[in-house]
């Protein structure tokens, strides 16, 4: 069988199964999705081994790739949480009667089938597989190469646990190979079969997917994100919080990256924030290097998202620069700002076209699990379909349902 | 100035637009639109003598590229319509508070710059740039150069109207030319300043905008709707739902294409549903053809969008070679039961996946007017972010704000 062979019969295969999830009943779902929890427990011997060969063959990013009883643990309870979140299928988002008596519901229903590509997290895998199977779509997973025998291990769990749920395994399948011919397959669409792709991963991912892709994608791009001090911020709020935002986890997508302070703020505040930024490289501009001894930015820095505790930084003259270093450099994903003044807070919240906005707050909160969405898949940075954390909300599409009595339109 | 550089600036234009047209008042939205249609009207004269000059260019499709007093009026009220509808920007679509006292709002944004493509209906000229402007985007309107005077004699109002109520021209601009390469620079996104094309037309634009688009598209594709008669129908209901969604208007995306209807119906009800569609060439398969003399019905039958007084019919053993057959051939538009079984009714509404699906109505209704929306740009017939008619409320995304008092994430 050849890779276009084995693709396209995988996108149908897919296409079955997210007629049998989108059939079956809210508690089937939740069911198998309960049921792949267990499963995930019982496999988890043969998933540290195929962890193990992987973490072996690995040549980057071990950390991400690793697994061990307790992130598996993790995984299974974090399977469970999104079994406990409602089952929105066949719910209205809306419902009204016309005057001539047309009853209009505005219905959730499944997008269908998903591709979601993704790299070196293997617990992904377990994710993706759940919030899909908790939206009522199938989902094609492609695992990159690094954690591909940590997946395929992972995948066989979860497809035994839909099968224990009495749903094809269909539902969710994952591609056997690490072959980069099939990710060019899945955004070709596979004959029609996939409905939306998701990809997951750096920038050489979103340039190829940017450039090939033929159906829609909800694109989880760089978080670059900013913190602004404004002129009126409380000073120990905004050492608190920028200290936060850059060193609470410098991995995650919701990090600060780059720190923009006003003119008025900076010589008192920068030593400060400088200070609390133990362990953390600052490149600055040569406004912030007059204040604090540090390495000089290049024009580079402003648009480097380094996932790793390094922070640029440079002096603006108020909250109008600020909002255009911004627009030219940020990626849409989480800007912030700290201030007293609430005019200049609801100014920025109401103009940053970022995902999220926020006032007095840590970047680090852009998470689906802090927004209260019990799980997510990722952060879209695109403005169509969804934006922000992406949960199984956000991979529902609707329908209307029009109910009457034998009208004719006059 | 090359087609290239024309159509950047044409985009940097768009996108200074569009920050203004989000930055300003519903009111001053409002205003705009009302000055719009004043505008309008009082370019009557200039209008109808650039649509003749258009007229008497054409060679086809007359009747849809013809304006006259009464038809400009009706532009000028609808754009009054969407003067009215509530504007929607900063609006919150939900809002609560986490137990951090994160108070977390998402509010609907616009999506930017709209890139609009259509063919020769000039009236989409004025619709489009009221329901952009009425949902804070800039749009960028490429009319058919069928059209190509009456739309921009129709543009040039617009932009009075526009400029009246203190906003920039450019929040609606028109390619100024009938040449093709504007619309593959517009797919290709124009340097980034376009976030969602909307094409409107034939088969040869929407296979163009597959092939090209590097931006989000929201089409709006062929309308192949069917209505299938079930055996439990009202035979009254049955002639009249039908008769009226098939010829009422046949030359709207809502109207039925192909009649499906049981075998247990059809000797008592086909005859009189054939003789309810006077003027109206019947095409069907053998079963068909065995109660009512017409032309048989070839496979090619099955998936044309007729647009005009033929119907296409087929015999089915139940509702589920019903279904089957719009799986295959529908297009995912409209679809029609009439029927008294309520469970058959149910099973159809929530296993066909239709941007719309109808109980007993005729298939005519799928409409933005008709669904309360005020106003419509089309029909979506794609399942990503918006499905159905889109009306200004469709043509929003949404942002998070999130509002806090120093949180830090643990």
């Amino acid at each position: 069988m050849t890779i276009v062979e084995m693709m396209e019969s995988i996108g149908a295969k897919a296409r079955k199964g997210a007629d049998a999830l989108r059939d079956a009943s809210g508690e089937t779902r939740t069911r198998a999705i309960r049921a792949m929890a267990a499963k995930l427990r019982e496999s988890a011997p043969a998933i540290l081994a195929a962890n193990a060969e992987d973490v072996a063959g690995a040549t980057a990013l071990v950390d991400r790739l690793r697994l061990d009883p307790q992130r598996l643990e993790g995984a299974a309870q974090s399977l469970e949480q999104v079994a406990g979140l409602p089952d929105l299928v066949g719910t209205d988002l809306a419902r009204w009667t016309r005057p001539n008596g047309l009853d209009i519901a505005r219905v959730r229903t499944p997008i269908g089938v998903i591709g979601m590509i993704y790299e070196s997290r293997p617990n992904v895998t377990a994710d993706a597989a759940a919030i899909c199977v908790r939206s009522g779509n199938a989902v094609i997973l492609r695992s990159g190469s690094d954690a591909l025998r940590s997946s395929i291990a992972i995948h066989e769990a979860i497809a035994a646990g839909l099968v224990e749920a009495g749903l094809p395994a269909d539902c969710v399948q994952i591609v056997p190979t690490a072959s980069r011919d099939a990710v060019g397959l899945m955004l070709q669409g596979l004959d029609g079969a996939v409905d939306l792709i998701i990809p997951r991963g750096g920038a050489a991912l979103v340039e190829r997917v940017s450039r090939e892709a033929r159906v829609p994608t909800l694109g989880h791009l760089e978080g670059l994100c900013h913190t602004y001090v404004h002129g009126s911020a409380d000073p120990g709020m905004a050492v608190a919080v920028v200290a936060n935002a850059k060193m609470r986890r410098t991995s995650i997508c919701g990090a600060t990256e780059t720190l923009l302070i006003d003119r008025a703020a900076a010589p008192a505040l920068l030593p400060a924030i400088a200070a609390a930024l133990d362990g953390c490289e600052l490149r600055g501009d040569a406004e912030s290097r007059a204040l604090v001894p540090m390495k000089a930015a290049a024009e580079s820095d402003w648009s480097t998202e380094y996932l790793a505790p390094i922070l640029s930084i440079r002096v603006v003259a108020d909250i109008g620069e600020a909002m255009a270093h911004i627009e030219l450099y940020g990626t849409g994903h989480t800007e912030a700002i700290v201030a007293e003044d609430e005019a200049a807070a609801e100014l920025f919240l109401n103009r940053v076209d970022s995902a999220i906005v926020m006032w007095n707050a840590s970047t680090q909160f852009a998470d689906g699990g802090e927004f209260g969405f019990g799980a997510e898949i990722g952060i879209a940075t695109g403005k169509l379909h969804a934006r922000g954390p992406v949960g199984p909300e956000q991979l529902m599409t609707f329908k209307y349902i029009v109910r009457g009595t034998g009208q004719q339109r006059p």
